[in-house]
């Protein structure tokens, strides 16, 4: 089976940038004074465009496992809802102070930094308000499980941590060690990764065994991603990558490039990705859309 | 039925700082680095005081309803939680630049701006994993009411919308107008005291009668505790108050008190009050200990 997997990334993207417009809160004041419209507007100003990855994770999980892409689009969302929000307060003058995301402008940059805090709390909430609607699950208990490891996988033992290990480590008096920094990854960036590949097996009532294929993919993939987002910052330019480059070596912080070196990261990357690949090659014919996004994520240019 | 409210809500708030110590992350570190122990410190720093209204009210509501203490508690520590993350996100220098709060120096005064943020981030999530747990109630169903009415109240149409018009008041050509000030502070503060009412009703699956009866007492009280509070900022002390005293005042900011007076918005607390015992009282007996309360909250002082 081949796969077109740069149109069907393309696709999907286009899919959950529409779904996604129609699922978060809109403005629908008649022109009266009605202040609360500017959080909702940088709302939906932070949740424009992006590659998508999460959604795609958990949209095409879910196929494997015979999910309706109804039910699959809802979390998908509810995940970029989060991923966003991580996004607007990451870039925060107080965190890493970016201009730059998604190729515009940052939500404080845009909005004021008030706003941005409000606009990114605010998305944290609608992912919950989303995935507790029993539009993305008949069964509640479904719901209450994809609330569960979501949440987990976003708050202080998983995506927050990893974002206060980063910022503690810029003041630490030595650079992180390979095992230190593969553990922030795995929380920062991986952790979400991991779980949007795991909502797709949790709405297809996945056995335990599946359920730990997924896990494997979705932590070698999400280091994979983290590798190939450090080459970038290394290698890419800033017109391909729609943030700003270089930005890490220039603050002379850590990352699996520093440590191993371009050389034996990219090897690294290599065998992790066909190592994401064996978890889930037993799944057959249903694996191919994820073996052919991991090496997809693996040869990325942006 | 006499109750002696001082020492109910002096013991359930001893009882809430307890509990919610054993809910919150903890740092079990060997002593290595562990960075993300910082976040947990914040987060465990930020719950800390506190009058814990709203956890007293889900509490009180759930015993009339018949809940069993340890389930309500849990759903207390969430709200608790959501309110303290919306405390430590509104003393950001970005937003109100406070100092004090709870007669201690602010999170971020005292952990940094970064960490506030992340601290208030991980504590919304964490509200949401307590509730989604089993431990909560066992019934999936009636957690993922509880998910839905809470996010509700502090979403963008909640809390943070409130947050929100509050600060655009603040660069509005004419001061808020009576209903507008209303409206803020149904969402800013009522909001969550609200849901606090229904979230007893929730656990103990009140009929839809008994449903509004909590939602009315809830909206009552919670206007009448912020009119209060707007009394307290003219009229009280820094020292009983816990946090900076004629900031509304000198900011030449809208509230109750400067639209309508220190007589009529006294007046007006007291009508409310009367309204807010009236809803709750077909409950009888059950309704004895929120009646206490919502005259409590139109003495108080601090």
């Amino acid at each position: 089976m081949t796969v077109d997997i740069k149109s069907r990334l393309a696709d999907t993207a286009a899919e959950v940038e529409e779904t996604l417009a129609a699922l978060l809160p809109s403005i629908t004041s008649d022109g009266d004074r009605l202040a609360e419209a500017r959080v909702i507007e940088a709302m939906r100003y932070a949740c424009q465009g992006g590659k998508r990855l999460r959604a795609f994770l958990t949209l095409e999980t879910a196929t494997a496992f015979g999910v309706s892409r109804g039910s699959a689009m809802r979390v998908a969302c509810a995940l970029e809802c989060i991923h966003a929000y991580s996004l607007v307060h990451d870039d925060l003058p107080c965190m890493d102070d970016d201009d730059l995301r998604r190729g515009r402008p940052t939500t404080h940059r845009t909005f004021g930094e008030a706003t941005a805090v409000l606009a990114g709390d605010a998305l944290q909430t609608h992912a919950f308000t989303l995935l507790a609607d029993d539009r993305t699950h008949e069964n509640a208990f479904i719901r209450i499980q994809l609330v569960t490891a979501i949440a987990k996988a976003s708050g202080a033992m998983g995506m927050v941590g990893g974002q206060m290990i980063d910022i503690e480590a810029e003041s630490a008096p030595t650079p992180l060690t390979l095992p230190e920094i593969t553990r922030l990854q795995r929380m920062k960036t991986g952790a979400l990764i991991e779980v949007a590949c795991q909502a797709g097996g949790i709405l297809g009532k996945a056995n335990a065994a599946h359920m730990r294929m997924l896990e494997g993919y979705g932590r070698d993939f999400g280091l994979v991603f983290q590798i190939v987002d450090d080459l970038l910052d290394i290698e890419g330019d800033v017109a391909a990558v729609g943030k700003a480059v270089g930005k890490d070596a220039d603050a002379g912080k850590a990352t699996f490039v520093s440590i191993l070196g371009v050389e034996e990261a990219k090897d690294r990357a290599k065998r992790l990705t066909a190592q994401a690949i064996a978890h889930i090659n037993p799944l057959g014919d249903r694996s191919a859309v994820l073996a052919a996004l991991a090496n997809y994520a693996l040869e990325r240019k942006n």
